[in-house]
């Protein structure tokens, strides 16, 4: 196993939050990447930096035409600028048209096998930068983090679920901040396809703010991301390696390409961080890469009653899955 | 020759403005549909029937997987409502919490081969209703039509699109309203991908109001847009004979399917009656009708230089078409 993420927990003390956060998200891409690379067996994530014209930039790492995954993107951004964007300012108030600092980790993953499930997970965090009279930066009081990971299935296998949401169930229970039954209601909520009443996926857990500005503790709140982090090779990496040598045949093809139809309608009509990044000019391509490869739309389509697609609908209604069943899992 | 639509123009004094343009869009409907199954010659457009709960409903009528359209819509509706929606009182000052009647066609077009374009077009028309001191409906004061046609291309055949303007243009000079050079501007500002710097296709003709509300003609402006969809078949089909085929492979396949992704980043971010649609609950699959059957998206994907795919590109900024080159239609 490679060294988890928490030993960016201790860091020296001369290095600034931002720093640290900074590094945990390049540790974190660079673990992911390889893990992943790993069982893919063939393909790789290709490096493509790219620059923000107010100031900082990227790296995103993309995958395409794998065995296992057919795209997927890891991308890592450290961005600063003048002014917070209104339409951020709106939702965090106090920090209204003040210097920032943001960082983030992003990542999408779409597989080749239908019967695997799309993963999405983004861990960022985000200041307002304060400066001492002498002019030294100093250590901000708005700060927040925010982040998630959530799957989206294309069949309904319980025990996948059930394991992904007690795998972030656990993560949440290690900590003092982040209440797993409060993280899961907001990521059914966020994740909602409000013009077909369903969700994206099965969920897992989304945060605006971690702890309300003001009230962080910044070496749990780190640490609570730093684990979120650590968490997701644990939570979605043996669905992978479980369901993608699967056989398949066209009308499983099928199945996969609607539903990623339904994963670009909510990204493209709903998803926030799409929106926020597309109308202020961020990287078009590094937003995006949460599109899927291919994706399909036919006229009123519904699967045959009594099939697994249409079991599978059942699935998309918020669920407590933790809670749920026993878990199968070999 | 069916007969044309302007035929419409002459009605009854009995007949309501409103039952005038419903039978003209049904009657649209009916030319339109013939037309295209008949150069089809394989697949149909099968009728689905919806109606609105607030009031009204419509016809979708929808190919799929044809010989020569792999996808393609055709919808008219007919609603009214007890009170104009805000998004659409914000743009039509008046009409404000009023009782309304819409009545449109829409329709899209996706062939099957690479080569031969798209097509979308809209006409519709809106009033306010209006009651006498004795209950009984009468002419509304405030109505107007909206409208236009449109193509997308992904390739650069500059014959088709001088062709396509040439027609719009000349039914534009047909009438007293509707200037071409101004409705041809509209819908090159309109159909502006803004987060990628291009245009959804090659333009045509669009327009919000055709006359400014209070400043119509009734007669004048009913027969711009009889005349309008009588235009769609001369404007679109001689290209759609023309070009579906054409032999392709996979290379201009996989173009087609990554233009087709712009499409639906266009019509999922921007457009405006996608997303009233989708805000009012709209039929979904009304709605979406316009989503191509599938569509790619590859990362930072750049035609090689020099290619017909790499001209394309410049065929999607605004250019004067009706005026460029001689037409060498056979």
């Amino acid at each position: 196993m490679p060294e988890p993420l928490t030993s960016h927990l201790a860091a020296p003390a001369t290095t600034s939050r931002r720093e640290r956060v900074v590094a945990l998200m390049r540790a974190a891409q660079a673990r992911l990447t390889a893990a992943f690379e790993a069982l893919d067996g063939q393909a790789t994530f290709r490096p493509h930096t790219w620059e923000r014209p107010g100031g900082g930039g990227g790296t995103a790492k993309v995958l395409e035409g794998g065995r296992v995954l057919e795209r997927g993107g890891i991308n890592v951004s450290a961005v600063c600028g003048d002014a917070v964007p209104p339409s951020l300012a709106a939702t965090h108030p106090g920090t209204e048209g003040k210097p920032f600092f943001a960082t983030g980790l992003s990542m999408v993953l779409h597989p080749l096998n239908p019967y695997a499930p799309a993963f999405h997970a983004n861990y960022r965090y985000f200041e307002v930068t304060e400066v001492s009279s002498r002019g030294h930066e100093i250590a901000p009081r708005v700060w927040w983090f925010g982040g998630g990971a959530d799957m989206t299935p294309n069949y309904p296998f319980e025990e996948d679920v059930i394991h992904f949401h007690r795998t972030l169930k656990a993560q949440c229970d290690r900590h003092d901040v982040g209440d797993y039954e409060t993280l899961k209601r907001a990521c059914d909520d966020y994740f909602f396809i409000r013009h077909r009443g369903e969700m994206r996926g099965v969920g897992g857990i989304f945060f605006d703010e971690l702890s309300p500005i003001g009230q962080g503790d910044f070496e749990r709140d780190f640490a609570f991301v730093a684990d979120g982090l650590d968490t997701i090779l644990e939570a979605y990496l043996p669905l992978l390696a479980r369901r993608h040598a699967t056989p398949y045949g066209e009308r499983e093809r099928r199945w996969q390409l609607l539903r990623r139809g339904r994963y670009v309608e909510f990204n493209l009509v709903y998803d926030r961080g799409t929106l926020f990044g597309l109308q202020t000019g961020g990287n078009i391509e590094a937003i995006l890469m949460s599109m899927p490869p291919f994706a399909h739309w036919a006229f009123d389509y519904a699967p045959e009653p009594g099939s697994p697609e249409a079991a599978m609908l059942a699935f998309l209604q918020p669920r407590d899955w933790a809670s749920a069943g026993s878990e199968r899992l070999p």
